[in-house]
């Protein structure tokens, strides 16, 4: 497996565009984007859990539903989510892309990221879609990324390439996160191409098993937005044997590389956190079982108290074994280790449950970087889980205090 | 029912102190405390529920199992917790105030707050329970409370007087909270005291129903403490018939009372929550349950996103449905009203789950006073609750980013 560069546009087949059509006030920032394929994909989705959902994905749903896409389109700005027309909008928007392009509606998935409750500019978005049309290039996806971004910093994309049955297969991504980011999909979207020919189910199973260890392992402030998806369409352009069962050679080796992929794009959306300094990875090791290592590793990661000290470089651990005793998960915290790493060294500050003498000034320097390790070891069984999070910032609270001006 | 002057201090019978033994650097803040009654009292007690509990709650839950107390002794500035000899020195501290009193160690509760892992200072307060125990006067509850705040910057205290089968009763409680408060005792400390007559199962009874009306509905950062309790002593001086059924007029006027003192303390406690401009209340009216009004309310006011925004005085009331929607209680969110309530008026943001036209700058000035109602209507039974928070602040950034130094 090697990374390549590019994103969507990486794989074979693809093009994508991002242009500014008039939903952001800064005309320098693209609100609207598309992703197409030359050719018909497999496509599969997961969505939020929030019982309040953005209308895009009630179309999206019904677009995906018999396993078949050519490309999606995606606003930011606006949710289009608890608006009257909302629906109406989101239907109207994939029947102006597809008119331009002379395919169907139901060919497109829909998204839309941005502030709830308010009205959708549809009109902007309808006269944008001529220029998103006609600037499609197989160089477009770092403006499809850019045009998916709200509170991002960093655009979020990765492509890599390896070998499926004796074929080489791309992956590409794109993704937005930044605030409400939390364990079972959060406000997140991500457009994930690749050229390789599997069915749909086995994509969706794939997708499926992949997102609980990738997206539903991150967490920025706890929130769970209403419009999160992730969205996959495999086109078939890699020639290879198409993957029709969720096991064997070329199905793990297709896993392996959609699970690389996810997995960068979700640290990446932890590291750009609203306003976060820092990547706080907690590795939980020796648990009973992967789902109690996941439970106690979410907690520690989503604990404003934990976040706070990091963001501090304060080798408060109590907070860790405190964030640990109300996950839910059963341990014995007169079992646990806690140590703090970074690539400054590390540093054991907790063993058996009780406080070790430690260096104050070299857990400082080590909390100090921008990638941290809390390492927790449960010493209860064998099993293992990481999740990731960021620091809690005064920017959080700047950039959360009066989003919608 | 009316409000009297004073706290603990304030039922007949009892005596309370504050001073500083030396836990805390800074020689005006007292950091030790004791309460005292001149007769044995009823004693009942809820304590955290976190698996990860300071070695005070085990010793305390020891004392208490006969139902009968004397006072408590408390400090602040370390949570004696995750400490190999926790246990042996929390049993040392009770065992040096009964020694001074000529009591029995198991007369006393006891409870710490503060930094977790941290060794306690014993010979600090060791040294300090003479004066403690010489300064016990029946106006010393203010010097109590302010014993054991830590990052509180307000005091907590309330009395009452009402009357109970005839005679006049008395309830009296101080409390530290500040950070780590949520739903199911967060970090906060509560000790009340009454002169009421009443046996111990049933003023049990009684608190345990309370803490779920009352600190279980508070929530300033999501995180749940190790040392968490409340603490009811009630010594009978008032001579009421003593209550010994948790039913009729007796019993539903005590109960009424410590309500009343509960919550109100429970709201202090979110308003001067660590950071916090703003108390914050969830009213959700309407749910099929109280359970499930429960649930949408702590939602609401758990959100980090909806914490930066009332904050921010942001009308950004999508937040709102967001968590409502993420909160796991069903609900229809077609059917769902949003207005924000203060002393400047009430506006509506939201109907039958989507938007309103509204004024900003009259949601603004509504969302700039210091007390906040977010009134949710469910519309779909007739049970109601409230929940109490604070707003995200720069401020609870900068206290935790540090806390330990």
């Amino acid at each position: 497996m090697q990374v390549i560069p590019g994103n969507v546009t990486a794989p074979v087949g693809y093009t994508a565009s991002g242009v500014h059509c008039g939903l952001r006030k800064n005309l320098n920032k693209k609100d609207l984007a598309l992703i197409l394929s030359d050719r018909p994909c497999s496509a599969a989705a997961v969505y939020t859990q929030n019982l309040v959902q953005g209308a895009p994905i009630a179309v999206t749903k019904s677009h995906i539903a018999n396993g078949v896409l050519r490309g999606a389109i995606c606003n930011s700005g606006n949710a289009n989510t608890c608006n009257a027309d909302g629906a109406e909008k989101a239907v109207a928007m994939c029947e102006a892309v597809a008119k331009e392009l002379s395919l169907s509606p139901s060919d497109f998935a829909i998204a839309s990221t941005g502030v709830i409750g308010q009205p959708l500019n549809l009109d902007a978005i309808l006269k944008g879609i001529p220029s998103l049309v006609t600037t499609l290039s197989a160089d477009g996806g770092g403006d499809a990324a850019d045009a998916i971004m709200t509170t991002d910093l960093a655009r979020k994309e990765l492509a890599i390439s390896f070998p499926v049955g004796g074929k080489e297969v791309r992956i590409g991504g794109i993704a937005k996160g930044s605030g409400m980011i939390k364990p079972n999909m959060a406000t997140m979207l991500c457009f994930i191409t690749t050229d390789a020919a599997i069915e749909p189910p086995v994509l969706q199973k794939a997708l499926k098993s992949i997102t609980d260890k990738s997206f539903n392992r991150v967490s920025v402030d706890g929130d769970t937005s209403t419009n999160d998806m992730t969205l996959v369409l495999a086109n078939g352009a890699a020639g290879n044997s198409p993957i029709a069962e969720a096991s064997g050679p070329d199905y793990d080796a297709f896993y392996q590389g959609l699970l690389h992929v996810c997995t960068y794009i979700a640290k990446e959306m932890a590291r750009d956190g609203e306003g976060a300094t820092k990547l706080v990875e907690c590795q939980v090791k020796n648990a009973p079982s992967e789902e109690e290592a996941v439970v106690l590793a979410k907690a520690v990661i989503m604990s404003s108290l934990v976040k706070s000290a990091m963001f501090g470089a304060d080798a408060n651990w109590g907070r860790i074994l405190c964030a640990l005793g109300y996950s839910g998960a059963q341990f014995d915290p007169t079992k646990v280790d806690v140590s703090f790493i970074s690539s400054k060294g590390s540093v054991k500050v907790c063993e058996n449950g009780f406080g070790l003498p430690f260096s104050e000034d070299t857990a400082k320097e080590i909390l100090s970087q921008a990638e941290l390790v809390i390492d927790v070891d449960i010493k209860l069984g064998t099993e293992s889980a990481c999740a990731w999070g960021c620091d809690l910032t005064y920017d959080y609270v700047r950039i959360n205090g009066d989003y919608r001006t």
